[in-house]
């Protein structure tokens, strides 16, 4: 007897007439008038379950086979079997069943077979991985990021671990969370009244990061080639289906790249973490196909097989201004491309991503870099068809006196900034990176519309449960 | 021209007499009287930097080549060729170098090539990457976490991101960073005069995760193999060359196994991760061996060659008591051991990382499976030689009426764990996991003494810079 996953046996890693254990969960039980129950048995291991035929000879089919309900969980020892029944090539006839354990009160089980709304599900996220979307979608999670860390690793890239706590509010970009063991019955104040951060942890007041990109800058500017994988932070209060208090970024820096470089290296990465989805999770993305998004595999392979287009913000603003698309808000130069924009550029008039590139400087941060027109900043984002942006990046000012008048215009405080302006003072090398927000990817591969779905225990407003 | 990095060259992947532009920074600059400067440049891709040598006929000799100091920014192109000097096998006869950028004031740039001592350099961490032991560190750290990944992947576990911030303090282990966006200036009161946390962002009050595990069980109980690779945070006011703040965590959790399951899975594990080092870090492994510690190699190649020693909490008290050793601390059943028993048992009476099992139940943590002995746990430590412990784990009490004895036992609220009693109450099976400090295994396999020095921005009481 050796024990053996569900994916083992359905994929054919073992022979038929090979005794095997498999442990899982039970997800359907059908008992024939024959004598014969039929369990479906999932472990996580692939999308399908095992069918395992149990006979009503077993010593305990009276008293425990025919008592299991979903969610119960067993080791089925018995023979591998070609399968008679349509759909799976294999099964296991059962030699003994043993049950772990039951389900308290089948008929309030939450995860009972029934169909139930991915809200319902939310609610229970201690328990959803059970159910087939959700396996799905945590299946294709790993394979993304496995995918992610193997591309960046066979490229020579580096995997540093940015601070998630960080007393420096460099970047200022949306809301932070404050992280403090003050005791705030008996907050500590200065003699002005304020509160008296020094006595706090850290000694000054300090907050959850909202990207690790100023801190990778220090080490591409070291090390060259590196990359964060990390959680970030935003506490905006804006309860949508696209945005999460707490979420994954992905950021490579590269030193020695311009925006050009940057630009087609998320466009490899990209398409090498949708390639090994295609190829190991076929079972989960039919899923997807059929359940979730009947255009999810056409729409990936379209994205793995085309070059992605590349186009100036200018040459954006005029094709939508000059199209026969009535837009909700006008376009004009020098302002930020809305949502239904980047849609058309990239759904009707590309048909593919598009990486648009050089916008006006006023919309963009302070560390891009400024082009020669002194209007535009070496800027990118990737606009997916079907999702809109899922990339943004830049070229990072190394110029000294470039990037100091950018933090003057923008009345930034310059002594917040010292070790970011020292990188330009010690051999400043041109350099370049983009984020990518991962479980907007996960979302994009899967073909899910709710991005609290794609990560396990989701925060958002009102909700850190678990 | 192509573009090479500095590994490339170094090891013979570019051709003697190919032309090639190697983009890094100056490590020292040495000029003889011949009219000829040595230029030793690094990018990072290896511990070893590649030497240009460069003939005073170049445009820019005078004027920049000569100026060139530590820490400059530079492209070369020049033809690869074998190297007269001893060390290196190839060097680059530069017929162009590009200067980036120069060094404001060389004489206090504070990367100078003088020696630092490492609390200079911690100071100094958006630069420090720059040094030879700090990238060293860097890139053994990726390589370790390259491979845990991998090992993971390989062996069919799914990675699963667990919660950074959470509203349930159900391990209650070590004291905890809260998570709030309220106005402390102006904090909401409840009518009962306490702070109103139903006004925070999360509508209830929240905190930084100090561990995983109880959420990764959810997956576990689910998806049978799972591990969560992510930053846990623990606000102890120990400032030590052991404790950090921040630290990230690899925390595999396995459905249907036991004790000695876990137990194999990590002696596999950090074998897996020391010989990926040992064969993809040779460079800075010699560093390490030969500047920081002279035992490190020994120490790495006994691990990854000799079974761990497996062995009961009960005979390693008994060995202890028996031994010819004076120790500080009195060894007695029923308490904790300390760093220097364990040190003894690992280094002196078994000479091997040993695996200590089944300790007494009052001393470990409430959802540890009880043995049937009624006094002792299955819990485990894995003691390594020069360390102590570097990884805790246990079988988890997987029988609700077993785990909520222990929660009343132990004065803890069973409302508090609603959510992880339903695995119990459905489908539940046995199942066991452990941790892995990620910053511990970096200080292990470098045998650098200070923890801070092996995280890139280090978190501490009264230190969030950066």
């Amino acid at each position: 007897m050796s024990f053996a996953t569900v994916d083992d046996v359905l994929s054919g890693k073992t022979a038929v007439g090979e005794q095997v254990t498999v442990r899982g969960w039970v997800r359907t039980r059908r008992d024939s008038k024959a004598g014969i129950s039929f369990i479906n048995v999932h472990d996580g291991s692939c999308f399908d379950p095992v069918q395992v035929v149990v006979p009503n000879e077993l010593d305990n089919y009276e008293s425990e086979v025919l008592r299991l309900t979903t969610g119960a969980s067993v080791a089925v020892t018995g023979v591998v079997a070609e399968s008679a029944g349509k759909g799976q090539s294999f099964e296991i006839q059962a030699e003994k069943v043993h049950v772990y354990g039951f389900v308290d009160d089948p008929d309030t089980y939450p995860m009972s077979p029934k169909p139930h709304s991915m809200e319902y599900l939310r609610e229970f996220a201690h328990l959803r991985a059970r159910t087939n979307v959700t396996g799905a979608v945590m299946r294709v999670r790993n394979c993304l990021s496995q995918a992610l860390h193997r591309f960046f690793h066979e490229r020579g890239y580096l995997w540093v671990a940015t601070p998630i706590i960080t007393a420096s509010d460099a970047e200022g970009a949306g809301e932070l969370f404050r992280v403090s063991t003050l005791d705030m019955m008996n907050l500590p104040r200065t003699e002005q009244g304020d509160v008296d951060f020094s006595k706090d942890f850290f000694g000054k007041e300090a907050f959850l990061t909202v990207s690790g990109q100023l801190n990778v800058e220090t080490y591409a500017c070291a090390l060259s080639k590196v990359y964060t994988f990390g959680p970030t932070f935003r506490a905006e209060n804006s309860n949508t289906s696209r945005h999460l208090a707490e979420f994954w970024m992905v950021e490579p820096e590269v030193a020695f790249a311009d925006l050009n470089d940057i630009a087609y290296l998320a466009e490899d990465m990209l398409k090498y973490a949708i390639n090994a989805v295609l190829e190991e999770r076929a079972d989960d993305m039919a899923f997807f196909q059929q359940r979730i998004d009947k255009g999810v595999l056409d729409r990936l392979n379209h994205v793995v097989s085309n070059k992605f287009v590349h186009m100036d913000y200018t040459d954006a603003v005029e094709i939508l201004q000059n199209c026969d698309q009535q837009f909700n808000y006008p376009v004009s130069w020098g302002t930020d491309l809305q949502s239904e924009h980047e849609r058309y550029l990239a759904e009707v008039h590309v048909g593919a991503p598009v990486v648009l590139k050089n916008y006006p400087k006023d919309i963009k941060a302070f560390y891009m870099r400024q082009n020669d027109d002194g209007k535009t900043v070496a800027a990118m984002d990737i606009l997916a068809p079907g999702i809109g942006e899922i990339i943004g990046g830049s070229a990072r000012e190394e110029r000294l006196e470039r990037l100091d008048s950018r933090i003057v215009e923008m009345g930034l405080n310059a002594d917040d900034y010292s070790w970011y302006r020292d990188l330009r003072r010690y051999g400043t090398v041109p350099h370049a990176g983009f984020g990518l927000g991962f479980e907007r990817l996960v979302t994009y591969v899967t073909g899910m519309t709710n991005i609290r779905d794609v990560i396990p225990f989701p925060r958002a407003p009102k909700s850190a449960e678990f």
